[in-house]
């Protein structure tokens, strides 16, 4: 007879398995580019604010659906980064969306303070341009 | 003495070559990648809702700039691409916001229609995961 611990262990497993088939299944819809990233609009999922646009690798992808918060590629560093790692400026994530073709991320998100590093709130805090100064 | 025409000629080439200065300062802000393209997200202007992702290159920025249309380059196609141009589904632009890196813009939009191809009103109408999942 099995032990009730080899149980557990047999029913973790499965869990693991199903889980290990189910990240699959999402990374089939999801097309990295040539340097193996992906485009991410992190999104505020209460004021829809565009916070930022960051990438992220399958690495970065599955650490924020493991942990729950938004990790990225850091293609100046070359390296993963959680965002708020240092600044405490962390974003939990509560859902991921993709888009018809495959090859961009939102990830919306609960933003702890600032997104930006210069203290703004969002990144896109400048305007270049607007339909006024055509007329 | 110069005719009011040649007068109003010559206000008129001041006025481009402000506009041309203008242009510059503007492009001066953004960092094309090495294919010379930028990511720009479009978002309504109303509702917030984030609608696709996108590429522009210097000439879709200009044309969007120059019309209030949103332009883009198409990265499969390799041409210039205005949106809507087939399906009628235009992008007037109110806005333009760059990020505080530079290399990724927001082009605030009003949308006629539906800005995915699928029919959808937005092409990020897809869930991949969310927090629920790993409870």
């Amino acid at each position: 007879m099995e032990s009730i611990e080899s149980l557990k262990d047999s029913l973790k497993d499965d869990k693991n398995r199903e889980k290990k088939i189910e990240l699959g299944k999402m990374l089939d819809k999801i097309k990295f580019n040539s340097q193996g990233l992906i485009p991410v609009i992190a999104q505020d999922v209460g004021t829809k604010e565009v916070l930022m646009l960051a990438y992220a690798n399958q690495l970065a992808l599955e650490k924020t659906m493991e942990s729950g918060y938004a990790h990225y590629w850091s293609r100046s560093r070359k390296t993963l980064w959680k965002k708020g790692e240092t600044s405490g400026n962390t974003q939990e994530v509560v859902s991921i969306l993709v888009d018809c073709d495959g090859d961009a991320l939102i990830y919306l998100v609960r933003q702890k303070g600032n997104a930006c590093h210069t203290g703004e709130r969002s990144c896109f805090y400048r305007s270049l341009w607007n339909a006024k100064m055509n007329e």
